[in-house]
């Protein structure tokens, strides 16, 4: 297990590094780039040299973190990485470092542990609201390059200060990071007001599926292979439209069920504050947290179907949320 | 025109006050139903007299905030405005105390000095974050419910943080309304996740008619008559799509075409940051805001929708933002 450090800890083993390697988790995020670049920016602002290596492709949408990626001829003396739990999210490209890594800097309670040393502090609300602890400690002078960067992690993580793990101090550093200079409304946009136009034919698509039941209390999308390979949908597409069934009033649980390459169903269930997503997830041999969980149900759509609205009725039953009806009762 | 007073005059003020009236503008928000809760449940709590009165119904999301409306027997002695930027704001019902205002408490520039004294700060986001100093100032004991009524606020009007008038005490406001035990994620579910049924469905519609020109720079949706009375759409449900074609990548004009009544089309423009949505309203004889301008277009369809792609055109080349094609060449 790493050698666990504070803040000042991090700082002081960071102000002796030089060559740092930052990595950051395949797939990247918002939060993994934003706290990777705040770093970086930070130890070339120091007179280091650093670079950032992710295993997949940065999203184009983040090119004003002005971000140097790994090149050849770097020499990497001091291994930090950021935002990653564990090994198996390094990615292919970036696995030869992960049993390298010198510092770990996370949020996730779930981190293995795999660093030599780490600073975990799971009330963060993402990696980016240390980022800025550990910059201020090292006395790094923060531009807004940087304060854009942090801002993009925290903004990211939090759905835009939406989510549960939002807390005060999420809201005091994005206050400090706004009196750095940053344009909130034009990062915002970059950020969120950004649905790819796949994203868009997908969603109608979805909508045009969209049923109600249990008196409107549930609403259900539910996508066929068909459908799906029409529209030419991709699995970032279609993860982003789990949460719409959800967005609607009086709705307590939105479910979307899509098929599979294999003919089975990926259900994915998002609940309301007050009933518990993983019940349901659970009862079909599936899992998640309390607000999203998912399973994966084989057999007919109708199978399919009747299986996870038998589910949903007896949550909310049990909930006391929702009067009991026929499932195909219309709100 | 009003006796302007800062912070301190106000709290001083309110502390001779008894039996006050607060008064909502119609179609109420969060921002005026949030700041007249937290004053409301302030004043309450010194052990004086209070009630709400808003000419228009509250919407039922917000009844989290307890808010007491007025009552027959209720004699307001000192009467109070809330994010009410003029008398034309009061609504048919509260119009009998448009001009018997003794205090006003707004962020509004526009604001047109109806009442005996104001507190302006343009420079609030919300209304609620200058009522977070005034509370603060009363000497009040802010307790949850307060802290709700004012994050209502504070949210609302920013669109969750993410409007160009979120500023660093905006942010700092929330964290020390989070402090208060507010939860977040439960009242930002009530706040954003609770779109209409009929909402959706509209949604759906729009999106069936979506078309791209300039090559992805502009996309553009038009409802007919035909097409919105068969929904049964209402206008805030139209209003509220206004923001759909703008949100999706590459996209930095959206325009909404609705076709009213009288058969003339109402146009919307969103733009990103950095294109003046005025620009092309006021070439057609209307007007707005840099982001969000709109007009009325009279003849018909094909003849509106020419014109609309004309001024986007002209604005897109003189931004220098798009490369000059034919307004329907495909994305």
């Amino acid at each position: 297990m790493s050698e666990m450090l504070d803040v000042s800890g991090v700082a002081a083993r960071l102000a002796r590094a030089d060559n740092v390697l930052i990595l950051c988790h395949k797939n990247p995020d918002g939060d993994t780039l934003g706290s990777a670049g705040a770093l970086y920016w930070a130890l070339r602002g120091q007179g280091k040299t650093a670079a950032i290596f992710c295993s997949d492709p940065m999203d184009e949408r983040y090119a004003y973190m002005e971000l140097e990626l790994f090149y050849e001829q770097f020499k990497p003396e001091f291994i930090v990485a950021v935002d990653i739990a564990g090994a198996q999210l390094f990615g292919d490209k970036a696995a030869q470092w992960a049993d390298k890594v010198n510092l770990c800097i996370d949020h996730h309670g779930s981190n293995t542990g795999y660093a030599e040393m780490m600073l975990l502090d799971e009330s963060a609300a993402a990696c980016a609201e240390l980022m800025y602890d550990i910059l201020t400690e090292m006395g790094a002078d923060i531009d807004r390059r940087m304060a854009e960067c942090m801002y993009t992690g925290v903004s990211t993580d939090t759905g835009c200060f939406k989510f549960a793990n939002t807390t005060a101090r999420t809201h005091r550093v994005a206050a400090r990071l706004i009196d750095l200079g940053i344009d909130v409304q034009k990062l915002n946009e970059l950020l969120f007001e950004n649905k790819s136009k796949q994203r868009i034919v997908i969603e109608q698509l979805a909508l045009s599926t969209l049923e109600y039941h249990f008196g409107g209390c549930c609403a259900l999308i539910c996508l066929t292979r068909d459908q799906i390979e029409k529209v030419g949908a991709d699995e970032a597409d279609l993860e982003g439209i789990t949460s719409l069934a959800r967005s609607i009033e009086g709705v307590l649980v939105g479910i979307t069920m899509r098929q599979q390459p294999s003919g089975s169903y990926k259900v994915s269930f998002r609940t309301k504050v007050g009933l518990d997503a993983t019940a349901m997830a659970k009862a079909l041999g599936g899992g998640g947290h309390r607000q999203a969980a998912g399973c994966e149900i084989f057999g007919g759509l109708d199978n399919a179907k009747t299986a996870v609205l038998a589910e949903t009725g007896k949550a909310l039953e049990a909930g006391g949320l929702c009067r009991r009806r026929k499932p195909s009762e219309e709100a």
